[in-house]
């Protein structure tokens, strides 16, 4: 597979979200398949390498040296799982990917073999900003769980960023986040 | 695929965990190959449909109703993504499943494309009690994330239980953990 046009999963999935169940309020009123002047919204596609993905990750955390094949080789499997749904907002001006929030599916055996959805990689370019896409992507994949029958989903975040969250129906659990950090 | 002794990763994994990084005290001493008189430490296999692995489920929470054809699917699904790793403890004298966790392994593009881990689905059964089933398997699967090369390892628990976790050296975070149920 080389850096083209293929998509991580199937883009006619982000038509079939039902919009009209979204909570959160956009003013000027934008959707998945209207994000805005110049912009599209889209499942990651292997060309976006070129089109400033791994900069934009950059401004959430340390995103490292990634080579074009290691990066194939990620995006070949979380496609092959069929479990990774990898969002990006594209300034179609720019060529630049400006946005991108991922839905990861875990599967379960409780609950009858449910499945659960969790966010993550969730950033906003600084140019991307002021024009409500953290909201159009969060609220995207929260619709898409449930279209994808997604029991429940989840998401960490930081204190100070939890009334966001609020706004799409998300409240804090009882349950506490542990971490532990492997040494090298 | 039928129910038969089907394990859902290479059960040698196990041998290769560097139980010597263990940081857990043990008393008397055990070990994943050495789980305990009458005891079997092993990834989970399809034949465990029939050893009370549902029933185990159940003392952590609602399964629901799983025919054995949906358990397949979900069994082949995690199986075949490379990237749950189900553990279970049998008691071999009652030929029945006394304890389970799983660990997830998540990708990620941030860090190199880097790999977490996540504990799931973890719990002994009331016969598996008094036995360090907990700390054994908890410990085995944190080892095995530093194995397979995950950057980080989390899990949420809630609030009487971080003390078991911070033996092992987990720590609470300064994130918050949110969730959305969803609607059927």
């Amino acid at each position: 597979m080389k850096p083209n046009e293929t998509p991580m999963f199937d883009p006619s999935l982000l038509k079939e979200v039902d919009w009209s169940q979204n909570t959160a309020t956009f003013s000027p009123a934008i959707s998945p398949m209207n994000p805005g002047e110049g912009l599209v919204l889209r499942p990651l596609c292997t060309g976006d390498l070129n089109k400033g993905f791994f900069k934009l990750l950059g401004q959430l955390t340390e995103i490292g040296i990634v080579s074009p094949e290691q990066f194939m080789n990620s995006f070949e499997h979380k496609k092959k799982t069929g479990d990774y749904y990898v969002i990006v907002v594209e300034d179609v001006t720019l060529g630049q990917i400006v946005a991108t929030a991922t839905l990861i599916i875990e599967h379960k055996f409780i609950h009858s073999c449910a499945k659960r959805g969790r966010i993550e990689e969730f950033v906003i370019s600084d140019e991307g900003r002021g024009k409500q896409l953290g909201e159009l992507l969060l609220s995207t994949l929260t619709l898409l769980s449930k279209k994808l029958n997604c029991y429940k989903i989840t998401l960490e975040c930081l204190p100070q960023n939890v009334g966001f969250y609020k706004k799409f129906g998300y409240t804090v659990s009882e349950e506490k986040y542990l971490c532990l950090r492997n040494q090298k």
